[in-house]
């Protein structure tokens, strides 16, 4: 199909894996830089007028998949297409962070939830959200209820 | 890195490129389906709880890639990051569609934008949204504003 290749890699605060917030309420404000090798810089030009990016990046520290597994959000079996789990078929991750600041080839971001040296895939712009109004989130819903963290 | 493959591929009444809406104000209403590979299947457990999905998938009629060129909204030069550009340096694409239905291994969706028959990497759900009043969205606001497209 293709060959992917990184366009750059993720400088994170988190340097191991159980350093990263994971399960119910977990949330995301780390700061960092999505650092994109010289040779694709071209490719950010006006990048700055977006105020969030989708990350798109590789599991890289993950092997093999597992179609159906516990999450550490519940401990229940899910299908991996309806979880986050890093153990996928393609093991492409995706993350939405908020554009800090651009300084020539690196990114400065907030919203990191990846290792530090991650290889990043692809950096598109966050255009338009669903409104919250009209999600259904399925089991992950079903697990803050029980558990009363509501929103 | 790793080698990707189609865990399944796109059922849509798009059969060239020159049928999907395009530019500025595009609307992205087909339905249509994603057929999961049957070994695949056992991945979309719980799935059905989810109103809408991100879908991963390979831009596989795209050959190379350019870093700065014309989009068909403004026709003016913006870097490949900042932009959906098939001509991504990793040929991958993202596209939120909105599920009605399972039936066992075939998502029926709303919202798809590609060709009939595009091989599926991935699928997650897709659990929140950016407020829409916090989202600065750059060049594609500012060629709103100058056609008087508004929001």
């Amino acid at each position: 199909m293709f060959t992917p290749k990184a366009i750059g890699f993720v400088r994170s605060p988190y340097r191991e894996s159980a350093a990263i917030p994971k399960g119910l309420g977990a949330t995301h404000d780390a700061v960092g830089a999505l650092e994109i090798q010289d040779e694709f810089e071209p490719g950010l030009q006006d990048i700055e007028g977006f105020s969030h990016l989708f990350v798109i990046w590789a599991f890289n520290q993950s092997k093999g998949f597992e179609l159906a597994g516990p999450t550490p959000i519940d401990h229940k079996v899910h299908g991996v297409f309806a979880t986050r789990s890093p153990r996928r078929p393609n093991p492409i991750a995706l993350t939405v962070v908020e554009l800090l600041r651009r300084e020539s080839n690196t990114l400065l971001v907030r919203g990191l939830d990846m290792l530090d040296g991650t290889p990043i895939l692809d950096i598109k712009p966050y255009l338009s959200s669903i409104p919250i109004g009209t999600l259904r989130r399925g089991w992950i819903a079903e697990a803050e209820a029980a558990k009363g963290a509501g929103e």
